[in-house]
């Protein structure tokens, strides 16, 4: 008796756990609060005339290097869709996040990342850099 | 012996599934996908000798949309630690998740989202605004 009413005890305990984890699960793309990581925003605006093929060139070498450089614990990108005008011309937008600002200090200086350098560089007329932690 | 064997049996499945809720979960943070899915980012650079206070208010009421315009799926925003010396003197970073394009739409015109624009305008030397659909 006792034991089946310890297994039901814990049955309980689980179903509120598995809840409150699935609620955590469901809110995160939007809602779940990062606060503390650090995000490393990156702007492009390539030259004129740089063809479509070394863009994807470039998009690609970019989103292969969070296999190459353990610090990167996060990394999304998009081309730019907005209305406002309001872009500066900047076209590609890269967010890359980072645990700690140490991860970031890291990767800065990692070869793959100064690899990568070299096959953007020769195609940017703009680049712009900002980093921010999460705030609450 | 039944019961207790089918609650034994019901606590193994709510563990499995519990670990694989914390596993999804611990994932989102960083590797989760937020794929299709709209970011708007917001770049601000304050007029010199905008005040502390006046910063901090924009801030907190940029914070106070989400609850009033329910397009706003996620917000997040910080300010420049970067180390690059690349942020072209923007010193704000909002980030805005919309799930379609079509809220996004509906934010811009919003009457609470005009109404920040009031606040804010005055005290902006600069702005910057890109929007990208997540990629795959």
């Amino acid at each position: 008796m006792m034991k089946r009413f310890v297994a039901s005890g814990l049955a309980i305990v689980l179903i509120g756990a598995m809840v409150a984890a699935a609620w955590s699960a469901s809110e995160s793309p939007s809602k779940y609060s990062h606060a503390g990581q650090l995000r490393h925003v990156v702007l492009f605006k390539f030259k004129d005339g740089t063809s479509a093929e070394d863009i994807a060139k470039v998009a690609k070498a970019f989103a292969a290097l969070p296999a190459k450089i353990p610090q990167i614990a996060g990394f999304e990108w998009g081309t730019d869709c907005s209305v406002e005008n309001r872009s500066q011309g900047f076209t590609h937008c890269f967010v890359l996040t980072f645990k700690t600002q140490k991860d970031r200090d890291e990767y800065l200086p990692h070869p793959e990342h100064k690899a990568f350098g070299k096959i953007v560089g020769p195609h940017l007329d703009k680049v712009l850099v900002i980093d921010y932690v999460v705030q609450e």
